[in-house]
């Protein structure tokens, strides 16, 4: 059976190359249950790896050929082998977190095949402390970050009893929660923005006009039309061409520490995030003698409720935008770095609520397919980067997550760094931890892992400044 | 710099796909030299992943676009990365031989992107007797499996004081030792029976008319002219479509028995060989209720001196034609079987000796390029397997070897199966052992790994058949 892939999807086929694999990756530390032996990762990987029946998502590949006239297509791949995606791998000595993202850069380096269904699970033993880590990589043309997210909640649940939970590639069976479980996870599957949005306009069959329409609010933000795309950025060492390799450091930190400092300074937790980041990037540019005299501009994609973007969403929920943050990492003084960022962003949000649907639309394109904006930005003749640097924060459970008895400890996400954006910074938050997934091109970002320490000393110099501390 | 990929190289990257990648592998195990601590596979990594220079062969991929009218060519690989290509792994507990067979037949598995150079090492620890294995993966395309045993055996030494031996993809310095290992690693290479045969005998020119002769040769075979390509097989569970995923297994025995059943009944080691193989094969296809009643038929590869080929070679050593040797696995007695095969290796290498360099020439062809040779006969019309497996025997080293202190104890060869035959015995002998490398398609060979078992207990039949025990 050949279905048509939809543009979207194409598009981040399309835009795959050696040097900028399109895949969202995931990393998850599980402790194991209680009294549970040795081979307990084996176990778990004999599980993950016998579902009854494999997802229809999990089972197609891309297609082109003289019989599709050349178009990309999906088709069911007929030699499926489970043992080829889902995988039992295990650590060096002396298996610190070190070893773990070691492999993880690793494996977040190779792109996904397409002669196969574009995904990927690694169970991984070897941790000195016990733990099992679960890594999974799966292409941005089957989910975005946020329903690769999504969909593993769907199979995690907050009973450290129940041993029954499905696979998340695994074909769901019909129990009444199962079902809802499932029917969740496959709307937020359908909720990829630009898809969500094309149906809720009927904008389908706009979607060849995308790229103009996209364009044309880029432009305007560059005339100062709007905060929100305001697109004045400086030349740094992380907007250059990038090769294949990556690296990806992880941390978490409490998220307490953040909302005592957002409270006691007036801003949001993801002000705090951002002021991290903005802290550590501009320590990180010092080491290297690159910091550049102007602030440093991240793209932020932003949850929009349902009435303020006047846009249907599958559960009632968010919609994504974007908002342009002045990072202010040419302020000396941590403190005043956080009340510019928190002005940025509000006025960034205030301008993304008067947008039109098009062009709310056009600013999703950004936050989901950078890589299809940077060749049209060239086109353009835009020479400085739009933005520096790609900062998400996804949302995650807030209690305490099982999968099968074993408790869910950790979890951080790996993105997508494309040219010109060498380094993504994605944070994802989950049971009063906020975890922290650096993944950048090894080449163009040096000793990554050292950004790591700059967050934790921001961290403290802004609890410091805000007297949090 | 871009060089053209002569017609062979092309040939085995055409003949590639997704159910039939077409590299060769070697698994390799050492032992630690003494005192060595606990990172010793780390050290060994870090040596390897850090050679001064890396060798043009190791450097080069294969390109093809529109500027190059839509030929491949050889391109340098302008983001080279060796931690791309030199890997550390760990195996899973219980880190028996069967997790390392297990991922020795997952990395095999895997085809070689064309968009890096084609070939990995991984250095691979977690082994619970403390060795550490090393598993290298070449494409056909840059060395055949000889080549690639000689090129690793150019690095090894039977000094376990040494401790300067370079990887095997590092380009080598200009000690005259080493100078001398390199030509003879880079004859080696350029010795593809093929190239040399075509240097030798001017034939380049005619390479695109190879097939031609190729296919005269065996269609002559099939008319019984020669009983060397006897092409007289009958259909079994090997010659079947394959899929894209491999099962390796491995063992090895001591040569002394087998040099013991020769003497006791007059055959060779290699004789030997090739009736264990046989009466493992039968009682393989016995266990799954699929013997033929007509004997199955191996292509064997064999050496051929220089003279007697009529052959120049680099070192003035062998030239390799090939033999349909039948394995009489339709009697039942071990020792009817050995008589059996003996006589029918004895009749082919007469029949080859008295070949024309063009029917040596094109023998070599099915011995090294199955692959290419499969689509042709189907197009000669021909419904029968032209033989059922391929078994080969490859001498290694005879004392025993060290890099840089660890002594290797044991290596194995991990080979090519492809549509219609999806099965490949090599073996490889080392320092008074007989290493059996079996390669196939997991889905078409079931339970691979008993073969070993078979193996074991035809070698115990056969030195009781021949007194030897």
């Amino acid at each position: 059976m050949v279905n048509p892939i939809d543009p979207t999807s194409a598009a981040f086929l399309y835009a795959e190359s050696r040097t900028q694999p399109m895949h969202v990756g995931g990393l998850q530390l599980f402790e194991k249950p209680e009294g549970a032996g040795r081979d307990y990762a084996r176990q778990m990987y004999a599980a993950m790896s016998a579902p009854e029946e494999i997802a229809p998502l999990f089972l197609k590949r891309p297609h082109r050929s003289i019989g599709t006239a050349g178009q990309l297509v999906w088709v069911p791949d007929e030699h499926f082998d489970i043992e080829h995606h889902v995988r039992h791998s295990a650590l060096p000595r002396p298996g610190r977190v070190r070893e773990l993202l070691d492999l993880c850069s690793r494996l977040h380096s190779q792109r996904l095949a397409w002669e196969r269904p574009l995904w990927e699970a690694h169970i991984i033993e070897g941790l000195r402390d016990g733990r099992v880590a679960m890594y999974t990589k799966t292409h941005h043309a089957l989910v975005d970050g946020v329903s690769a997210m999504r969909l593993l909640a769907s199979v995690l649940t907050t009973d450290p009893e129940r041993r029954d939970m499905p696979a998340p590639w695994a074909a769901r069976p019909a129990s009444a929660k199962a079902q809802r479980t499932r029917e969740a996870a496959e709307s937020s599957l359908a909720q990829v923005p630009m898809s969500a949005l094309r149906s809720a306009y009927g904008l389908t069959a706009e979607a060849a006009g995308l790229p103009s329409a996209l364009v044309k609010t880029i432009t305007r933000g560059l005339r100062n039309e709007t905060s929100a795309v305001s697109l004045y950025a400086p030349r740094t060492m992380f907007n250059q061409s990038i090769t294949g390799s990556r690296r990806f450091a992880a941390q978490d930190w409490p998220i307490e520490r953040m909302r005592a400092i957002g409270q006691a300074t007036g801003s949001t937790i993801n002000d705090v995030v951002l002021a991290m980041c903005s802290g550590a990037l501009r320590a990180y540019l010092i080491d290297h003698d690159a910091l550049p005299d102007t602030g440093l501009v991240a793209m932020v994609p932003v949850g929009l409720n349902a009435k303020q973007a006047q846009v249907a969403s599958a559960d009632g929920g968010n919609a994504v935008g974007s908002v342009m943050v002045q990072l202010a990492t040419d302020l000396d003084d941590p403190a005043a770095r956080l009340v510019a960022i928190h002005r940025s962003m509000r006025d960034g949000k205030q301008a993304l609520s008067s947008m039109t649907p098009t062009q709310i639309l056009a600013m999703s394109a950004i936050g989901m397919a950078p890589s299809i904006l940077t060749p049209m930005l060239r086109m353009q003749g835009l020479v400085r980067p739009p933005f520096n640097v790609i900062i998400s924060n996804v949302p995650g459970p807030r209690s305490t997550q099982y999968l099968n008895g074993a408790k869910l400890v950790g979890t951080y996400p790996l993105s997508i760094p494309i040219n010109g954006m060498a380094l993504n910074i994605t944070c994802t938050s989950y049971d009063g931890k906020m975890g922290f997934g650096l993944t950048g091109c090894r080449r163009t970002v040096p000793h990554l892992q050292r950004l790591l320490g700059h967050l934790d000393n921001e961290l403290t110099a802004l609890e410091r400044a805000a007297g949090a501390r």
